[in-house]
């Protein structure tokens, strides 16, 4: 775990979120990216070395979806970078958390991505990613 | 907002939970302090340029005791480092955000603090720090 690579946050709008995180942040997003494997629309903003990564509903049975009609908006999940996701995963496994991805998936932003599951981790959605060096 | 300086994680037991994020993030917590005035006791983790801040209740009107029975285990807040908390409070009161502290308050781990209202910030309580030099 080498750093908070982003924090991911659950929002209603990504067009007015953005507007907001763009006041909070002192910085525009520079990018938006849909990932339709997951039913997301995402944006990211920088914070120095880490990343927000804003996340909107694009369909009826996303995570977001269900995230957001149960919690409402806010903190949805916390992503740490790892240089080798096989091998955090296999160590994770062994301390007694539940990895959800077992094969890590291609997630946004050029990342591996696999998530643990928050009853292991008090409350908290884990996601480990790795940059996809091509 | 020059990086995420630490994210909050509200628990229910400090001593089981510090177990668990060393087993997490590979790493021990280098701190546990406590916060009398706001009925906390924390704990440290470094990640990289980052922070993990594991927060128990000690009393029960504690705002993390108020969380934990209204919410449950979980990301409390994400807060980020700033170099003049008093010039950020006024820019972002221009903004159109609500400051809950428009006066900085000293905080755990050295740190001036001041929070945002998460109505005006998509549900995420945002928390602006900056190291008390002496």
């Amino acid at each position: 775990m080498n750093k908070i690579e982003h924090l991911g946050i659950a929002v209603k709008d990504l067009e007015s979120a953005n507007i907001l995180f763009e006041k909070l942040l002192g910085t525009p997003h520079y990018k938006v990216e849909e990932v339709p494997t997951e039913g997301v629309r995402t944006s990211f903003f920088k914070s120095g070395p880490n990343k927000i990564e804003l996340l909107e509903a694009t369909t009826e049975d996303s995570p977001i979806a269900k995230f957001l009609s149960k919690k409402g908006e806010g903190v949805h999940h916390v992503a740490f970078a790892v240089d080798n996701i096989e091998e955090e995963i296999s160590r994770l496994k062994k301390e007694g958390f539940t990895v959800l991805n077992e094969t890590p998936k291609k997630g946004a932003d050029n990342k591996l991505v696999a998530f643990l599951h928050p009853k292991t981790t008090n409350g908290v959605l884990v996601e480990l990613c790795q940059e996809i060096i091509e």
